[in-house]
């Protein structure tokens, strides 16, 4: 098999391409010829350096989609020829989050998805929806998940809600389908009124410049008749947890999913109480929640948003591309 | 004022019509101009004296709207001018449903809507959306708020569920309406294939007709892969437990709202045991959830299915057809 | 090993002890030298023939309490000598209930727990607490964790809460523990003064013979000043739910764990409408529940009850016992 | 009457004790006959002038319990004789918290009870359990409402959870109470061994002297094995929170329902992200909430920990007491 490694050193230019033997399959387990690969936030922290306590050399990257190609023994989950998709936690299938799933992230404390094959254990993939090519279903295990558990399985969401969605990327443009689908309204922020132009065209409701409104917390309380959005899809952490909490009506609640503007501030954690917050910290999700939401993305031939595709050997480009914050929706690599 | 009365007799032509002193209004309270009314079997029940410990004369109807004409001291919630419709359980506000409730509905232990004014408690009103017209805000108070408490409130449904709803009665066609705006499929039964494809025009994923598959929770198995619906709007009673015992998934949920087949039957309670079901009764519902369906309505400009809409001298017929069952959605009475 | 089986024919009598090969251990298996053994109303239909589809020969049994003697590859959640009890449903790891997990019932689907050595897989085990005997520990994996599943998972209980118990079998007495650990003051009934009176040793607020008070739902209502009690745990089925409907308060829930007295009977389902009820079906639970049980047995340091103890070679006189239900608590059989 | 107010100055020496006339009674309102009064922080703050936009003058303090002496038209739910607290907001009676109810909150928006006689609506009323003394009674409104909201009703705390309450101010006693009755473990921080030794005496598991160990987040971890807390009921606000984020376990719950050290602070939220933490913000609570509190206090004979009372003529003193924190519990005022 062949695969990128962060072998010895970190940051994007250390990142190498190379072969390794392919594993024997023990009971349970699956060979995947992965066809595509989608990056995330989180893929470009991994690279450069910023998570601690890496075994190396690891193959990065933990959203991937493929073909079942062969079943070791024991396997009844799937089948050779099988489309599928790794899920997040290996070890999540279902139920609360514990400690204990920390520990089979792909791409992070195992090995990851950018390669050519890889070796999971069948109960580690789910069938992606019928509808969808590799390169589509290949965004689906981390953001697609983490906004599906952040508005529906935590936020119990419904028809009549208000959402807001920060920026427009990964998480936040699943966020914005998801919200459609399920009756809500979605008001979504951006530094760039064209990326604001194309979410409309994805059904958001309204939109708000933050770089040109940067009280867009007051802005949001306008649109919504001084009642506040049932629900935030907080993507940027301590930079912007204060606006978010502006925004939110009495009794709202915030999803907590990333900390895309640094990892501390200066908050003043009083609006919570006062207005009677909830927030919840969404860390991916389980395999029970990727299956949920294959449902309703089957059901409404949904088409995840993916904004440029690279090829396995540009990889590298693909990480740098991600690193600029250019895009809208999702980065796919063909492998 | 002029209200329909039943007086010392029951039975649809002994309901009659007369003039009542309009009362003062006292703190809180205010006169409203009735301009529609809808009916609901459970006013046919009541009329045709199915309900035990009336107090007569009694005015019938929960279901009504109209328009603000006066206020009393202290009122703060509505002024005049104001479209309002009422509230089916005048003291249920938010909150769990207690025994206290039931003495507060209208048409019941309290007096109906069936009358050119009413003197209800501003508490006891809702703003209705603003693009409804009179008749189709008439139609909301009993009918969509017990389908939106069974599917949303208690029901928790989310996109990509799949939902069965019985018949095309009121509650049916609003449970079909909110189905699919929170992104579910629903599937519909009916005895007359003419309603199925009225119902399909509305959304409706599949439909099954009763008459000539009587074995309905069958079909409906197969229709979903042998897996059964996530969710049933039961309105039959013991006549139809059977069949969505059946129609229902493992894990699944079944709302109680109805027992148009009769009180008593023999059932089998096995199946909820050993599939792990969901049943929850569903009386109607509280303000707070009346206002949360009036913003997804509003929201999604949605217009109430009204099937016939008779004036307040053909009170007697209108409820002569819905005794007939021909219909399909809502009857309404102008006043 | 040795174990009871059923080979060719049903009932007590026909039940035969025998030995079979102790096989290898795969990959993530793991052999546990039973120890205790726990009898359940279900284990009784088994042996007895009520159950259909079953492949024959089958040992009988779901719960079973053991040490770990031998691990094979691949295992971490367990190590040699752990005091360990199985999970009912081997697959039913967490989250909800699906119709996979049925295939996976220990003394059903799959060979049970009366034998001396059985081989599982790590995940279908989980350390007892740790005061607890092999042969309390034996008692826990269907009855308790049943009760834990209506009365917590589900049912949400908290203090100040009011619970009736129908009857004193293996349940039933675990739920009484279950309430008065949470709060809750608990109803027990019981066609037996004596046992009753052993109830109200375990924590019973108040007491009903049924016997003697075939109209025990309308004194429940007076034990509860007219407004009923918020939990039923329901083990009679078809034979016990009216009088179930009669004594919950209004959106009260009913736990339906048992049908003791028969599948099919006369039912009104009007008062699960009328008064907003909720009924779940409770099909013993997950490994999540269980291990959350454990957690509240161990800080608790609760003993099960057992009501009499049999050796292996006693099992027969056992189930003949169990058959008698004259037993308060649960009966147990060593190995 | 006679009342304390806050007239055109702020201080507790400003505070001013007055006649003001007897109101008649309006439709549905209550003359309530004050024997008790407790204090809150949130009055200390309202005397000093810690709250914006107060229209003076104003009576303070939310929390009294008296008995009706006089019913205006209309009242049903209280007679004359009747022994009764006083509920926060006075206008939410059940659901959720919306801004609309904050505009009723007593010695706030409102005039509060720290008078011997109030004029009160029937609904803003509950009866209290027996057991208590009017003196107990005058505790419950604010802080054990507010313990019970973020534990039980939000927090669907369970037995067998391990919570960590921060300090021993009213909020905090109730909390450690409500979770001992709940079969729940409880550990508690205090700056004094002697506090803490008394919270033993109230059942506390565990104690942890913050000020010897200002590392509490991770004794906290040590005394769970490394796993963390469930629940921590969080008074500190800024200055606790990284605390508390660190004594959480994956999945756990913070009631966030003071600030005690103040508003702002450097706070780095990704652990809610990483850790899949729960936050609620708890304001007090609602009549419904109060009155399932009442059943368990009442069920459990509970007596609330007063510190100590002081007449009412020792207001101000009382109030330097609070300021003072040496309390352990609730400081009382006799009216």
């Amino acid at each position: 098999m062949k695969a990128w490694e962060i072998r010895d050193a970190f940051g994007i230019d250390a990142l190498q391409c190379g072969e390794r033997p392919d594993p024997p399959l023990q009971h349970g387990q699956v060979r995947v010829r992965v066809r595509a690969v989608s990056l995330n936030y989180r893929d470009l922290v991994t690279v450069k350096g910023g998570v601690r306590t890496l075994r190396l050399p690891l193959i990065p990257c933990s959203d991937g989609a493929g073909e079942v190609v062969e079943v070791g023994p024991g396997v009844t989950r799937v089948k050779v020829g099988d489309r599928v998709a790794g899920i997040f936690f290996q070890k999540w299938l279902a139920g609360e989050i514990t400690a204990a799933h920390f520990a089979s992230a792909l791409g992070g404390a195992l090995d990851g998805m950018l390669a050519d094959f890889v070796v999971l254990h069948e109960d580690g993939l789910v069938h992606f929806p019928p509808h969808m090519s590799y390169e589509e279903a290949a965004t689906l295990p981390c953001a697609a998940v983490t906004a599906w558990q952040g508005l529906v399985t935590k936020g119990g969401i419904k028809a009549g809600d208000t959402i807001l969605v920060q920026g427009t990327g990964g998480v936040s443009i699943f966020a914005l389908q998801f919200g459609v689908m399920a009756g809500a309204r979605v008001i979504i922020t951006s530094s760039s009124d064209e990326k604001l132009a194309r979410a409309r065209q994805l059904g958001a409701w309204e939109t708000v410049n933050y770089k040109t409104t940067p009280e867009w917390g007051k802005r949001v309380m306008e649109l919504t008749a001084g009642e506040g959005v049932d629900h935030v899809v907080e993507v940027g952490g301590a930079g912007t947890l204060e606006q978010s909490f502006q925004a939110t009506r009495v009794g709202g609640t915030i999803s907590v999913i990333g900390v895309l503007t640094g990892f501390t501030g200066q908050i003043d954690p009083y609006p919570v109480l006062r207005k009677g917050l909830r927030l919840h910290g969404i860390y991916v999700g389980s395999r029970e929640m990727f299956e949920a939401m294959n449902k309703a993305l089957a059901i409404h031939r949904t088409r995840p948003v993916i904004d440029r595709v690279f090829s396995f050997a540009e990889t590298q480009a693909a990480l740098r591309y991600l690193e600029s914050a250019a895009h809208f929706g999702k980065i796919v690599i063909t492998v």
